[in-house]
């Protein structure tokens, strides 16, 4: 059975480009008519490469291969990073399908598979079930963004009685805001200007400080976790003072270069740097279905789901006016 | 009460005095008689201050103050780092005393406390019994070298099944591979050099690598912990080949400067930098019962416990020649 669609690509100059695909829908393999996608900042990283763009895709399963059973013509799904897993290696076996020995995933092994376009074809086992009465616009970000947030928040040991800090109110972080919240935490919100406070209590943070490097926060109570959401370079000498005893610290950056880090401080407190990989299945899953059943939802700016909507929408990122999140919607 | 006795101390010129301090036995303190003490490579840093050094001490008690229930007169106990802590802050009623809130340790608190002498003031509840048989020139570096290694190696989780590496082959680094040895883990030692392969071996080590920086060691199956236990400073991305999918790295490091770390590959593996601090009274309590049971003892050069025993040990570990842990034993 093969399907042809359009995919939207970005191109050497940086111009967004629609193209048609064709693909065979194999056994297991299943095509989902793209409805909505969220927009993240690593689709910048791969702007000029010629590969189909997006990966917090939300749409409904219209074709299906001879052997899939677990989802149905019909069934509305999102689809994130990994588009395969083998299911069997021993990272599948222990719940972390995210390090999957045998993976293949958006940017590395398919140059047509997105979310920004018409369609896409993904194997059956990878896509996310989206509960009734949960809007595919507020499902596409949690995709990836809420996703990256998620893994920190469920899979290392964040209790309700933390404090856990927020660092950079952007597409990350105000959505670790918002689960954080409803998780029970106490929320702690440090971002590099005044601007956001009002937002961020909105969405219900327990306090908000300005931080910036090298400045003491007076009488700043220390934290259990630190998630690290901006795009900036974080200078770390100046988080030691921040962390409780056992603290943890989430770089969540995709930032190449080496970061420097006073270990010794490390050792004085007891405090880690963990990293963190979106995003599981079953993170994915609990993810999708803690935030229907909590009500949360991204704050987001939509744009038309065409190749002007993705460059509109990207420029609006680039100039760091997004609030929070992009969501393309097909017309 | 009031006891008098003799300790070492540094001096400007770094050469070790001797001096004599006199101190009234408070209500919860005892006097130890000590017998023996290990030398550290941090005894150095402090050999310029003027305080009493050493900090891995065993002896007798032979006075104690008029509340002193938990410990008897002629009792062998060892003392580390730490001789007060509070035993009702957050940190002491979880079981992590090492970062009391109030707590009093060598180095920071007190010039005359140390195990480089023929006796030193402890608080009794900071004090460690010596199981009958164990010997005390065995105990001594457990208190500090020995502690180090076993918080790593049974607070972050390490499991029998797991690779452990040890990386650095020196007064910490030989006490993990027999205590990891010891826990069922298999160990691979990781090495500067093919110097100490037989000895590492006959420590309990399963592999042995020599580990150069930018160097792959070919077919290398990956690690779940690695523990950093030489004074070098490591290369991170180096380390990153090394480490499994979820691995965690210890970096046993007192070096006050900042280490440039790829915060991003610690992402893409879901690895920890996972900072420690010697040693909870549990860590060291349940590390000489299970060194006695095991039959795990360091393995040391002996010295004199005088001021000029103390000059040649500190020489002898200069010049990298200890093999593996000094000990000062009073003649």
């Amino acid at each position: 059975m093969s399907v042809t669609f359009e995919v939207f690509r970005g191109s050497k100059e940086g111009k967004i480009v629609a193209d048609k695909t064709t693909r065979t829908l194999q056994p297991n393999e299943v095509y989902i008519e793209t409805s909505h996608s969220g927009l993240c900042g690593t689709d910048e990283h791969y702007l000029h490469s010629g590969m189909a763009l997006g990966h917090e895709g939300v749409g409904r399963v219209s074709q299906i291969g001879r052997d899939v059973t677990s989802v149905k013509i019909g069934q509305r799904v999102g689809f994130g990073y990994t588009h395969y897993v083998c299911g069997t290696c021993e990272k599948c076996l222990t719940g972390w399908d995210q390090y999957c020995e045998n993976k293949k995933e958006y940017g590395s092994h398919d140059h047509d598979l997105g979310s920004f376009g018409e369609g896409t074809v993904w194997d059956a086992n990878c896509v996310i079930p989206i509960p009734d009465g949960y809007d595919s616009a507020d499902a596409a970000p949690l995709m990836c963004a809420g996703a990256t947030v998620w893994t920190v928040l469920s899979e290392y040991g964040v209790k309700s009685t933390d404090r856990v800090g927020i660092m950079g109110v952007g597409g990350l972080g105000h959505l670790a805001i918002k689960l954080a919240s409803a998780m029970g935490c106490h929320v702690v919100v440090l971002s590099s200007s005044e601007s956001k406070r009002e937002e961020a209590f909105s969405f219900g943070a327990s306090e908000y400080h300005v931080f910036k490097a090298g400045e003491e926060i007076p009488n700043f109570k220390p934290l259990n976790h630190l998630l690290l959401c901006g795009s900036a370079s974080v200078d770390y000498p100046s988080l030691m003072p921040l962390m409780e005893v056992h603290g943890s610290i989430y770089p969540l950056t995709v930032d190449l270069s080496c970061t420097p880090v006073p270990l010794l401080h490390l050792n004085l407190k007891g405090v880690s740097i963990q990293g963190s990989l979106v995003a599981s299945r079953h993170s994915l899953r609990s993810l999708v279905e803690f935030a229907a059943k909590k009500k949360i939802t991204p704050t987001t700016m939509t744009f038309p789901l065409t190749a002007s909507g993705v460059e509109d929408a990207m420029e609006t990122l680039r100039q760091g006016k997004m609030r929070y999140r992009g969501v393309l919607i097909r017309q």
